[in-house]
Formats: structure tokens, sequence, C-alpha cells
């Protein structure tokens, strides 16, 4: 058993993690604990990828109370823990920051129940995303949110990165499609949150935990909303010759009233990139295309798509294209959602994500143009048009260092021109390590201060996912 | 000028007052402080009743920076405040429960900013939930949360309590529709929390203000969702031979993935004080009546009443009448919101607000039933169905203390007994004084005293809206 002396912060570094070590090892069965360097190496980054560190340990509990019982451990010994799901941040939320001890979620991937009465399931935080649809698909449901990352990202991740998807304009992000929430916090302690039923009594804990990226507790199992599978769905392909008015026309139509299921918007370049990898019959005559999908019965699809061809067609629409068949639709989908992987074969880039009023969408557009222009960089554009949820892709050479300082120098100006357009930072890939300096842009030192008083009633050690998501310097203070 | 002597929480009680009147009047224009007995009445109670007690002053400030010079000089002093809209709380939420300075927003009734482009209005915390709709209606828009206290109650209150309405099944309640607020914090520092873009990075402090009581500081502006009027609207009445029968209706519609606007269920003693009060059109032969109310185009009415009508025929509906004017409609409506209204004439009445599951709709109202039988009493059933949000309303006389009691008694039961199935405490009218009790049937002492640590990272000193949601005793121990 491990001593006292070697666990204290101070103590002899190689002698306190070896204790460390000890004493996840005797919490555990053994194939829960990785201590390995080797082994370690998949866990040293995410899909930010800029930075890496192998964690101090890795723990893979298949139980809540396995969880409970490494951060009671942990907390006592004043270890930092960095919750980790499937390792898709692209913000650099799960990349150890300090020397850490990783508390993966992947083993805990039991669907405990599922209600249709209710409209619920109940699932294990380590469940993926695409697994809850695939499991309710054949008796008619779904579950509403859809990152790109689907098939790989857990629900654990979800929850703390308050996740998104091109489906979320009708039916809201993850904290509009979560119920409840089973909880362990920084010492151990095990608590439900919310439940089937709708709202409920007291503070609203459940959504402030939507995004909090793993720093007020560990989720270990989640109630979320099951949606009816629609009658039929049908994306259709609005092509433009010009991108400005693309984006003027995403905003008349959310500004009628009309909420469809999917505003995706692609502009010339997203639009090589996607077409030559998927052949999803995108028009290649046009600046901007828009992918619109209506769904419901055949008359419902009919009534909403004649509304919107009437608004596309005052913007001086060049192309309408429906889908023909399921397979049509599957093609115009799968180009969207390979856009990132597309865009990866034929150059270095990076992702950003900022969200604008839509009434900015046309103006941000074109001073993004302009920076990317400045910079002597390449972008693609391929977002959530009707969220306001930018995705600026920036093109450059990794390998260049002026030019990759260039990208991302870009980028950051990128996000502050959203935030100037009365935008914000991030619309669903968080804020982590990526975008915490830019915090001071957004906020006001009082507004952090009081988020970090939030945070610490939750963790008042700051020991979970620590040096992320505020700036360096004033996370400093642990305010309590 | 007030001596510090004066001000101590110790000091003699007399003096004290007077000398924190003489503070508010040397803060305040002296129009914004009403200090004498008989014009405090107004303020000793709220729409709850149970509960009277006069406040120390009640202040009306014109700004944002009054209500925090008011603050700041409270908080200094350790005076509890209260936070007051129109004073239409059913639990009790605006009530001075402490020996307290009441600040109401009924002056702050400016609207500051209309963006259609954005879809969204910015208004002071004193604008009343109905006005909204009808300043931006003929630009063809609307504010979703409808309470049936509308045209009253401020959008300052909502926010407190997260109000809801008939039409929130569709839209969502008062946390869904807003997008940012201006808030003065316990010692009367001014934040801007949100803003007209979806989303926000760091923690979702919108969500948690949105039902938190005004224990978390008083908000003075808020920018709100604008939602585009349908094209037309036509609620349906759906009459049935069993109360249980429809409620299994309704379960079936929503698990059908049929959301409509809204479904509201009245049982026979609610259909008859509302007709008679009315004269709505409701059948009279029946035992149960739902309305539903669809949307749309003529053909999208069209389609969903279509798949409603399969599901009620199913469910063995008696009779179904479509109203065919908009007048028609406007008495459906009035009928169903003068219920609390109409139910005071005829008797005394306590009005509960639980939400359950919507599986186990049928089932409540059978122990519903059950529980006001055990009590020799008498109840009618009139609430947002399709939320599984239920409002008995327990009639009785108030001038018999016996039957007051019981009619006191059997509402406890039926919250315990919507918590025990899964549900919730509130739906839409908040703990205020009236549950806190109860809150402990709901949470156990952990998950109570996180929520008590979220509150004092708000308001170390506990001076905003003391005594309230909290058991008391759990409250002395103020933790911090």
């Amino acid at each position: 058993m491990t001593t006292i002396e070697f666990l204290k912060p101070n103590a002899n570094i190689t002698a306190r993690r070896s204790a460390i070590i000890e004493g996840l090892f005797n919490l555990l069965p053994a194939d829960c604990v990785i201590s390995d360097e080797r082994e370690l190496v998949p866990f040293e980054t995410d899909a930010f990828t800029a930075y890496r560190r192998l964690p101090l340990a890795v723990v893979l509990p298949y139980t809540t109370e396995q969880v409970a019982d490494v951060l009671k451990y942990c907390s006592t010994n004043k270890i930092p823990v960095v919750p980790r799901g499937a390792g898709t941040s692209l913000a650099g939320g799960a990349i150890p920051q300090e020397d850490a001890v990783v508390i993966g979620v992947s083993r805990m991937t039991r669907m405990l129940d599922v209600d249709y009465d209710n409209r619920t399931t109940t699932v294990e935080a380590g469940v993926t995303n695409l697994s809850i649809s695939d499991a309710v698909s054949e008796d008619g449901f779904f579950y509403a949110p859809d990152p790109s990352s689907q098939l790989a990202c857990t629900i654990g991740g979800n929850i703390g990165m308050n996740s998104g998807g091109a489906h979320c304009l009708k039916y809201g992000v993850t904290t509009n499609n979560l119920l409840g929430v089973k909880l362990v916090m920084f010492d151990g302690t095990i608590v439900d949150i919310g439940g089937k039923a709708l709202d409920a009594p007291g503070y609203d804990l459940l959504g402030l935990l939507c995004g909090s990226e793993g720093q007020l507790g560990i989720v270990t199992e989640a109630t979320v909303r099951l949606i009816v599978k629609p009658e039929g769905a049908r994306p259709v392909l609005f092509g433009f010759d010009d991108a400005e008015i693309a984006g003027a026309c995403v905003t008349d139509i959310i500004g009628s009233g009309i909420i469809p299921v999917a505003i995706e918007f692609m502009d010339k370049p997203a639009i090589d990139i996607c077409e030559s990898f998927a052949g999803a019959g995108y028009p290649m005559d046009v600046e901007a295309l828009l992918i619109i999908e209506v769904e419901g019965s055949d008359e419902e699809m009919d009534a909403m798509l004649k509304k919107i061809i009437r608004i596309a067609q005052k913007h001086n629409v060049k192309n309408i294209k429906e889908s023909q068949s399921a397979t049509e639709a599957a093609q115009i989908w799968k180009g969207r959602k390979s856009a990132f992987g597309a865009t990866g074969r034929i150059a270095d880039y990076i992702c950003m994500d900022g969200t604008v009023p839509l009434g900015k969408l046309s103006y941000v557009l074109r001073e993004t143009y302009k920076i990317i222009e400045r910079y002597g960089l390449r972008v693609a554009n391929v977002f959530h048009a009707g969220d306001g949820n930018m995705h600026p892709l920036i093109l450059h050479n990794a390998n260049d260092p002026k030019e990759a300082q260039a990208a991302e120098d870009a980028g950051m100006d990128i996000l502050r021109l959203c935030v100037d357009a009365g935008g914000c930072l991030t619309g669903e890939h968080g804020v982590g390590i990526e975008k915490r300096d830019l915090m001071l842009h957004q906020f006001d030192e009082v507004d952090l201060n009081q988020q970090m008083r939030v945070r610490a009633a939750f963790d008042p050690d700051w020991i979970l996912n620590p040096s992320k998501v505020f700036p360096l310097d004033i996370e400093q203070r642990k305010v309590s």
C-alpha cells in the first residue's frame, strides 16, 4: 500500500507517480489501469492534435462506483483528473494538460433502458452517439444531435462539449435533448440530476453540465430524448453565384420563421473538395451551395419546400436539385459529413468554430475572405448556416512554421470577428485548450470570475480537467 | 446620512430600519422608495396569498444602475433583498419572508431593441409578457411562452420562475426562448450573459438563471427569441368518456412523435366550471376534454390533424369539434385560460403544479382522484397534458380550517405522487415558499448541498430572496 508521504504533492515526482499508479491498481481490477508508457500514447492527445502530453496513468472503469473510487482517491491526494470520451475533441478538451490521471468511459457501453412511452433511453456514458440511433432505428426512433464524428464520439463527451450537428437546427443540441444524468462529483459523491420528466425544481444543474467540458464532474449515465423518425426526409441542393447572397438567403429563410431540419452551407472550395471525394452530385458551376433538408409527409415537405424556393428565387438561386431517392439523399449527406476528412487529404487545415447572429452571416463571410486573403492563405467554408455556426477550414502547409502560424493567427482573427459581430467563440467544439486565451475577448474578468466561482462550487480543489477553458493566468487564481 | 452603527445587523431594530430607509432615499429619487406602511401593503404577498409580511421597504428603480446601487448598499449592510416582477407567483416566490427590501422592476418597461433579421427583441425586465407579442404582432411575430397570467406577469418574473404556458409544448418554456440578460449581482456588479447568437462558450450561466427564483441576481434586461406567427392555427376539441383514457391518448400522440402546438386537458369538473364562465362551446356530455391546437398552412394542419384523429379514434374518442372561425378559436382559449379565475368564483382552491413522465399520465390521474376522495374533497383537473405538467385545482372552503388543512395535505400527497412516478415537484410555478419542504422528497441532502454551493457562488452572504426554495433548516447551513 502506498505511503502518505509519497502522495504529497511536493514529494519526489517519480516516487509520487509510482505511488499513485500503485494506488490505482489497488482500487481497480488490473485490466482497468494503463500505466505502461507505450500504451499511454493513444491518450496523449485528441483530434485537436496541436499539443501532446503523456498522462500519468489512464483508468478505464466498468462501473460508476469505480469512477467514484478513482475520483475519491484523486481528490484526497490532489491529483489532476482528465475525463475522456472517444478523444474526438477538436479543441483539445481531452488532452492531459497537467500530470494527470485520465478517466476514460469507453468501457461503460451498456444501454440500460429504452422507454418508448416516454420517448427516452438511458445509456452509460461510453455509448457512442450513433449507436443510440442504431439501437432504436427499427422501432422508428432516433437520437437527434449528430456531430460529424458520431460514429466514434461518446454521449459522455457530447454532454461535456454540448455537441451539435447538421440536424440540430430543428431538434436542438445536446442540452435540448438531455433529460437526466448520473454524475460523479470531484470527491466521489454520486448524484442523480433530472430524470424522465420535463423540467425539475431548483437550479438547472443539468443545463449547467452541458458544455462544462468535464470540469464539474464526470457523467457516467445519461437519459436522453428519443425522437420519432419523420415519414420522409428530402435534402435539396440550392446553388448560388455568390457566397454572400447564399448567406443572405439563409438569413431570409430563418427570418421568415421557416425551420427546416438542416441548412448547410458550402462555398466553392468546399464543394470542389467534397464532390471529388464523395461524388455526391453537387453542382459544379456555382460559387456556393445550400443543402436544405425538409422532412415529414410528402404534403408537409412540398409545402415547406414551396416557401423556401420562393425565398431562394428572390435571391437569384441558380439551380435547385431535389434528391430523387434514398440513395441520392445518402450521397448528399455523405459528401457534407466527409468534408473534414476530404479536406485533410488535400492539405493541412485547422477548423474554426464560431457562431454569429443570423443577420450577420453575409457580413462575416465577406470579412472572413478578407482576413484569409490578408494572410495569403486559402479557406473552405462548410458549416451549419441555419444556426449561424461557421466552420472555416483554413488550409495551409503545417510543415512550414510561418504558414502554420499564419493559419493560427487568421483563425483567431476570424473568431474575434465572430465575437465582434455579436456572436461567440464556439458553436459546438468547445473552448478546451484552443480558445482559452480568447475567452477574454468574449468575456471580461468579472464574467470569468463568476464562471470560476461556479466551477469552484463543484470542484473546490480544481482537480477536474485543469488548464482548460479559462486563460491560464486567470485560472491560477483558483477562486473559491 | 446614516451611521454605520445603526446599520449593523444586531442594532436596535427600529433604528436600523429607519437608517436603512434613509439610506435608500439617499440613493434613489424620492418617488422610487416606498416606506409608508399603507403603501407597502400591496407588496406583502403575491398570488400564493397563504402568507403575508410587510416588507421593510420597496424600491422601484428606473435603471439598471439604480438596481445596482441598491444591491451594493444592501449587500454591504447585509440586508435581505426580494426581487419582484408583477407578484403573480403561485408559489410565494415574491413574498418577503424576512425583514427585506423588495426591489420591483415594474418601472423598467422600455423595449430597447427589435431585430427581425435575428428574430430577437431586447426588453427591460418589467415589460409584461403579453406586451412583447403585442408590440411585434403587426409585423407577424410573437413571443412564445404564454403563462395564464401573461397580461400582468413580467419577463423578469418569467425568467426567475422559468415560466411556461399552454403553447410551450411546441416552442419550449422561458429557458428555450431566452438568449441573453443583463444581470445585477448581489454586490451591484453588472454582467452581461449571452446575446443574439445561439450558444456561448464557458458554462451555461443563462440556463442556470432560468428558474433560479431571484436567488442568483436580479435581471434588468432580457434578449428573447421572436417566433414568426404561423399561417393559421386551429384548436380542436376531443371529448372522451373517461379521463384516464384521454390521458392515454395524450401519451400515444406524443409517443408517436406528433408535437402539436398545445395539448390541454380538462376533466368534467373543469369543463363545467369553464363552460359556465366563458361559454366556450365545450361538449358537456363527456368526462374529459382535450384541446389540441395545430398550426401552419391548411395542408399542414390537415395532415397533422388526420394523424391525431386516427390515434384518438383508437382511444374511442366520443366527439371531435374543430373551431370554424377565429372567434370560435378565441372562445376555446378564453375558456381554458380563465380556468383559475372561474374556479375561484365557485370555491376556494389551491392549484398544484407537478410534472410527470408522459407514460405515467393515466396512472397519476387515477391516483390523484383516489387521494382527493380519501380527503373527502373535490378536484378539477385542467393542465398542460402534452408536457405532462399537471395542475389539479383542489376545491375547499378556506374558512373551515380543517378542510383548508386537508386540501393542503392532499396537495402535498399529489406532489409526492408525481415525484414517485418519476416526475417532479414543479412544472412552471417554481418552489418558492410553497414547496420548499418537499424538496427533500425530490432530492437528497447531497443534491441540495450542491445546489446551495452553486447559490453561494453567486450570493455568498445569502441576501437574495432568502428562506425560499430550500428547506429552512437546510438553508440555515449557508454553505459557501
